[in-house]
């Protein structure tokens, strides 16, 4: 038994002590930056192909029109000169390109630390966990109903994870929490276990101001009046068609001058045509209508062109994950947000299996590079995501992580410092000799190739030695470590104590049981 | 039980055989045609990079010069103008160039069955299985030594996966067998129950005249002088040593006028500086010295820029897959290669996992992703690898030969063929409608989106009900069902007959004891 193991007396307790300290020091958490891309993107269109997509969505957004559910957006459009009749709304191509022109083409996320502030757009990448899973698979691998502890780890592995930028917010739903509540401790979570920035309840208009209130307490109000702090998401009704709830939770975001995701709900084939290009065509449409709104409820206010991105089996009607139809529709959607000189979000890891199995691998990683060839800037559901967002595995959620650095790398392309130095090892050894103990490798090899954590590369003999452990049950013992070793980034006293007091007033006003929840 | 499972009536055995048409009839065995990529490629290098690559290379060569432990090789060099001293041979840059100007930039594969050629270069890729794993994990899912049955299995396998475009050659070791006897066997299965281009062994010099002699028998000694009909690897044993085994395959190759690839075998790090731009002067200059060579052997012979890359664990020696440097190296050999126009040879599916585990599939799905963006032309190691190569798993070989057929789709880039007609569609919806019962998704919906047969994305539910089953345990299950249902491309008869002859002949010769093998 090792003193790790043993905690009997005092002087094992030390032992303890100091061995978490050393896995500690062996784990980096400090984040990375934002990446700054120095790969060249694949882009697929050419000028024209641009210019046909932009004029079918404009084509669409004046002729057919879209649907706002929601008389204040219906007055409000009405005001800005849309030809708004009952709920649809058509809009000249030209009313559109005035309002967009005033989305700020970059800006700096603001996180409670300073260190982890962010800049974004052009080519800023960042990688943000998941969102929204109603079940978790656990630390044991059991599939169960999440519980508000079960999202603070998670907030608190997206806090330890270098190439995770922010620990958005309900990554998985906490459903020991009645709903009515829910968005005021999934928001103090992730301000609690985290120093990064993080996402914004928009599962209302009244939940969104709670999220504002709360980030007015962290932040100041006037500091969020010129500074983006938090992100929301709304999503559409494909096609073409914007609620009340997420039209209701943009505008509370947006007064507060803080940015949204516009974000179309993809199936492809289902709420699109059966076809890329004209998919493509008419989520474009939906985002541009909502990003204009944006700026009708606040002009200069940032915004950023969003969309979750699927194609559906056209034999059993499930959404798929990592078809070549959906990198192929990242990479153009990413020419559309360049086009107008938005930043861009998408989603990354998405997969469709049931367990963390090869599916999962396949499907992350073929959408992870395509996203990132596509030149995304917010890369959302990072971490985590499987069964189609059904659940938020655990063991996924750190691999995941760990492709994100591993992308990161690839995408800061090729280091040519050390060229001529190298060339003189390759002249030192000759033919047939090796350069592991050569000067140049010995200064080289920290950072010369990445070496993943999380994926073993022994022999079948050590791996077999060492349990002969797949990813999954190697990815659960990281988890386990690395919440062992968490450190809370302290929330000043004050501040804390104003949050909680907000939410203590709060959920004394809003009752417990609603429409959506009768607990 | 169903009739398919029953065998005890004629009727039954009816009823079966009707059950295996329809099978048959469900899956598409018939070969895509080369893939002709769309899709712009992801070329990390301007012209000055390019440059500089090309000058360290033609320095090493120049400077420090590449060994070739092989007295012929050693002769032909001398007699071409190239300074040798002891085994250590010197090229001025102007000699490589001229010789590797007559390299063709394109070419057709002859196969068997004439509708399997494949145009090959410049913008055309094919997929080829894997080689020479020494274990497969079977259709037991059991790790263990490998038959000549095994190895037809797998020859058949690669008859029927569409997206593979070759049977390869020794795709598992088929230990059952004499090493000294075995590229007898090997040359047949891969002729035998595939009628696509194959690989031919290169295990040594009279071994690779064995495969010419059998290719001459199959295809006609004349037609073989005129037409690439096969493959062969020779592997240099970095850092800048060609030995005379590979020398003497090659030489074999390149008299009958047939293309091997030249390919720097690189664990970066290990054998190459540990810096990706520096080991890819590296190797650049490894390849050129070899595919030169091709050149002084039979000048306008086809010849393939090749090399095996990975990159080493600076923490335990062992090589590594699906790695950021990787992904570099890949997009920088893809300009080097285009840069000399010479055909270019990658691995595609590497995985470094010990069973067919998420690992797997991240690793295999990044560096396919990342071969694709890169323009390889001939992406070897297409499916089944694993463990680094030391087995060939029959689950990963037919799910990474779907993935293949994925990469293709994508790489075919976008339609637009039926962009106004989607659009009308859009019209027709409207806000909040949807698609699935309109007439454009009737008439695309079979070609729209690609629907891999091996991922499951049912609900969660659904999969339980039909078993609970990963994805290892589906793909073995579509192994089974693709043997059961395979079909022979019969050769024809005299021709078959003359090649067992000339095996049982060569049997006779070769004494079935060697060095390799004391059985």
């Amino acid at each position: 038994m090792s003193k790790v193991e043993s905690t009997a007396t005092p002087r094992s307790r030390r032992g303890a002590r100091t061995a978490l300290r050393n896995i500690r020091k062996q784990r980096s958490t400090t984040m990375l930056p934002a990446l700054k891309r120095k790969l060249p993107l694949v882009e697929p269109m050419d000028a024209e192909q641009i210019e046909k997509i932009d004029n079918a969505s404009m084509s669409i957004l004046e002729e057919v029109g879209v649907v706002f559910r929601d008389p204040i957006a219906l007055e409000d459009w009405k005001k800005a000169g849309a030809d708004v009749r009952g709920e649809t709304v058509r809009f000249d191509r030209g009313l559109i390109r005035e309002l967009i022109k005033t989305i700020p083409s970059s800006f700096t996320y603001h996180a409670r630390n300073p260190d982890n502030n962010l800049p974004f757009g052009h080519d800023h990448s960042i990688f943000v966990p998941m969102t929204g899973a109603p079940f978790i698979v656990d630390l044991e691998n059991k599939r169960r109903w999440p519980t508000l502890e079960d999202l603070a780890n998670f907030h608190k592995l997206s806090h330890m994870c270098p190439a995770l930028h922010s620990s958005a917010h309900h990554i998985v739903e906490p459903m020991d929490h009645v709903v009515a509540h829910r968005h005021l401790r999934i928001t103090y979570s992730s301000m609690k276990y985290s120093d990064k920035t993080f996402m914004g309840m928009t599962t209302s208009p009244k939940n969104a101001e709670d999220v504002m209130d709360m980030c007015a307490i962290l932040f100041g109000d006037e500091f969020m009046e010129t500074h983006p702090v938090v992100t929301g998401n709304c999503n559409a009704n494909s096609p073409l068609v914007w609620d009340e709830t997420m039209l209701g939770a943009m505008r509370a975001f947006n007064k507060r001058n803080q940015p949204v995701l516009c974000s179309p709900f993809v199936l492809g084939g289902a709420n699109t045509p059966a076809s890329t290009a004209p998919a493509v065509a008419q989520l474009n449409a939906e985002a541009l209508s909502a990003l204009a709104y944006t700026q009708v409820v606040r002009q200069g206010c940032p915004a950023i062109y969003g969309h979750y991105l699927s194609t559906v089996s056209m034999r059993s009607g499930a959404p798929m994950a990592g078809t070549p139809e959906i990198s192929l529709m990242n990479f153009m959607i990413g020419q559309m947000a360049r086009f107008y000189d938005i930043p861009w979000r998408t989603s990354t890891a998405l997969g469709g299996a049931k367990t963390f199995d090869a599916q999962a691998g396949y499907e992350s990683a073929t959408t992870l590079m395509a996203v990132i060839m596509a030149g995304a800037n917010y890369c959302w559901h990072s971490a985590g995501w499987n069964e189609a967002g059904m659940h938020c595995s655990m063991a996924k959620f750190v691999v995941d992580a760990e492709q994100c650095a591993m992308a990161y790398r690839m995408a800061e392309g090729i280091r040519w410092d050390d060229f001529d130095e190298a060339l003189a090892a390759v002249r030192d050894i000759g033919p047939g000799g090796h350069y592991l103990g050569h000067q140049h490798t010995q200064n080289n090899f920290q950072r010369a190739f990445f070496m993943p954590k999380l994926f073993d590369n022994n022999n079948v003999e050590q791996w077999q030695a060492d349990g002969s452990k797949e990813i999954n049950e190697r990815a659960l013992e990281e988890a386990k470590g690395m919440l062992d070793a968490y450190e809370e980034p302290k929330l000043d006293q004050a501040i804390d104590e104003a949050l909680l007091d907000y939410i203590a007033r709060r959920e004394r006003q809003i009752p417990a049981v609603d429409a959506l929840n009768n607990e």
